[in-house]
């Protein structure tokens, strides 16, 4: 059988890593996919690099629009990244009749909807594994693997960047600052590490999650964000006391309002699998009706386990295209005619646990003003805990609130910051005990 | 489009729950699947239990042969275990062009070879992720998510119910046979515990995904096995102080002398995430030489959880069927004609850690007789404990080895259950670190 011939876009970090890992293991693969996949072209815009990697049997260009509507290809492999260049180019390869395989979750978060109804309109297959956690498998996952489920919700962390910070935070004690240097050092943080450390790369991977579990459109205008940028060490090791880590979860679950959809630092019991999840690894919870929680752990980011999933999409597509359209896996799991209109519900309305500290002046009654609001707002405490007065007589209070509604907690908030014995703001950090029932 | 018609063999623990959940889930699963998947006949001796799970729409029978012949049956899913009769049922199934779905491990573990000839000449899938890891989607992961993998080895948890052993004698301090108990009447063990406890189910799993890893066909008769029975609640407790837990694992390794395929009692590290994975659940780590090592973790038993594997098969066989036969995902992940021949190593060529505990009469110059004899052996120790000496002046020492070949860790026991100071037998549990290099 002929081999299938594959233009690879871009030959950064990603791109390399699946060239090498393509070429590495080329008997591995063929023995599997049945048939040889072989990049006959490769466009970057560094000509050298291109170079260094390619033998004869492959042509070099900077013009990756030449790669798109090269009647030889079969399948387009977009690792360039971004939201501008590389969707004219997707767009372009559908148009020509290519398959695409890419690692682009900022462009499938925003233009997803629009991307996958040219490929359906041209019988092309969009794959995308690469674009969530990784190498880790949970795309298939999801829209294979649990096809018989109802999902309930899925946990993940899904942003390596925040774990390591996080965990290094919980170990060594060490300020978010501090720890991000060193991530910038490490090379696990990049020079400008906003998408990482404010939530949005984690932001667009969930989005593109909640839409194959629930079968709705991806909205990433709808997803709450918030970073892990204004944590302390003291509310981590606070946390810790009580039995919590803090991980930067993004989280999309199914409820009777709606479908919550948020990335947010998070407690999560100690005990639970995934709490134990550290470093720059990354590991997906998904709570399904029949089968329970299950959860998948590996490697988040990194040229060679990236490299991994656009592999194992490209054999992916190399086995589906013979395949009936219709019987094809769809690109966000249900049938495109058949997505779900169930409504993205804002953050006010998500019902979640809390963990707050605050910061009083030591005196009597001040307990009380607190307990008061928080019952006028109906919001009920789980466990309290008063930390040692400081040199100010300022003391830390710490509450776990029972389930309640965001909107109420952050009314309660504004009024127990007007308490005059409350010092400085009330820190609250959203809390889930991803319990499997 | 027609609905896909599914012939049901067997409705017990896993036949209802694979029922329920078709049932239950109908309207999302074909959202996904992109057609309707209806039970059309069940087949059960039991034929009043069938009665009240079927509706009008439902032939019952109590002659599953009648269901395999059936020309308006697609798919054949066999639930009824063994490896007699199912075993016919499939071979029928097959020969009358139906797709089989089952969930019989030790069927295919022992006879996976024949069946999987029979489904290729026949042009018809058997699909079996419901054998391994009950809702884990591990056969999908190992034979799609990670094809562009050389895998390097696979070590799981694949046995919930010597794994519930396992964690209730390490935190209640129990020892064996109390929790044995307990586990039945919990419902976690059968009346008849032996395939669990002895290894032999955890072998039929590991075999299986042996095959899929390396290519290799399925060889049970090749796999080393080794039960909990003869743990004591003291290694267990030695084992934590040092740092390790005692997993039941099975284990499949690609080495230079062979594949390593083994079920025995480990030492792993604590702070291994599948170290912490407790209870009835299950968890399997593949390392990839891409990928790095992935673990994925959930149910491993029960009828729901296992129902969601066999309904994702169910799902994936609607989509299959209509690609060509060449490009369909092969049954043990490699092309059959491309399986290799690389031999399953006997057990006494494993190269592997080992913790070793010697009762001994505690007199000088007992730890230099033993170290001799390691020594001799070209066994090096890595750790080394001395417990306090009991009211018999027997004292309790601890080592835990590096690597070696088992064949002269054997020798060397021998040598040391000579030495007159020795009293008793020397408990010798293997160690695997686990690592992620």
């Amino acid at each position: 059988m002929n081999p299938i011939k594959v233009g690879l876009l871009g030959i950064g970090t990603v791109g390399s890593g699946t060239f090498a890992v393509l070429k590495r293991n080329q008997t591995e693969i063929s023995r599997r996919a049945g048939r040889d996949i072989v990049v006959t072209m490769i466009a970057d815009r560094d000509l050298d690099k291109a170079r260094t990697l390619a033998d004869d049997n492959i042509q070099v260009t900077d013009d990756a629009f030449a790669v798109v509507v090269d009647p030889d290809i079969d399948i387009v492999v977009e690792l360039i990244g971004g939201v501008t260049v590389a969707k004219d180019l997707i767009l372009k390869a559908i148009e020509n009749g290519k398959h695409v395989v890419t690692a682009n979750k900022a462009l499938l978060a925003s233009s997803g909807t629009e991307i996958f109804a040219a490929a359906r309109e041209k019988g092309v297959i969009v794959a995308f594994e690469a674009a969530v956690a990784g190498g880790i498998p949970i795309i298939k996952a999801l829209r294979e693997g649990l096809t018989a489920n109802r999902i309930e919700w899925i946990a993940g962390i899904i942003n390596g960047t925040a774990n390591f910070i996080l965990s290094e935070m919980r170990e060594k004690g060490q300020s978010f600052e501090t720890v991000l240097e060193q991530a910038k050092l490490l090379g696990y943080a990049e020079a400008d590490p906003t998408f990482d450390i404010e939530g949005i790369d984690a932001a667009h991977k969930i989005t593109i999650m909640s839409a194959i579990a629930f079968g709705i459109p991806v909205q990433f205008d709808k997803v709450y964000v918030e970073g892990i940028t204004q944590l302390t060490g003291e509310d981590i090791r606070y946390a810790e006391e009580l039995g919590y880590r803090i991980k930067l979860l993004g989280m999309t679950k199914r409820t009777k309002k709606g479908i919550e959809l948020r990335v947010h630092p998070t407690l999560i019991p100690s005990q639970r699998l995934i709490a134990n999840v550290e470093g720059v690894m990354n590991a997906v919870v998904v709570k399904g009706d029949a089968v329970g929680a299950t959860l998948y752990y590996g490697a988040g980011a990194g040229a060679e386990p990236t490299g991994s999933s656009v592999v194992a999409d490209l054999v992916d597509v190399t086995r589906m295209q013979t395949a009936d359209p219709m019987h094809r896996v769809p690109s966000l799991a249900f049938q495109p005619d058949l997505l779900s209109s169930t409504p993205v519900i804002s953050m006010d309305e998500v019902e979640t646990a809390y963990y707050l500290r605050l910061r009083v002046i030591d005196k009597p009654g001040v307990l009380a003003d607190i307990s008061r609001i928080l019952a006028q707002s109906d919001i009920s405490i789980n466990a309290m805990v008063q930390k040692e007065p400081t040199a100010e007589d300022n003391v830390d209070i710490i509450m776990l609130t029972h389930l309640t509604i965001e909107k109420r907690i952050n009314e309660a908030i504004v009024d127990i910051e007007k308490l005059p014995v409350v010092t400085g703001h009330v820190v609250r950090i959203r809390l889930e005990e991803l319990k499997n029932d």
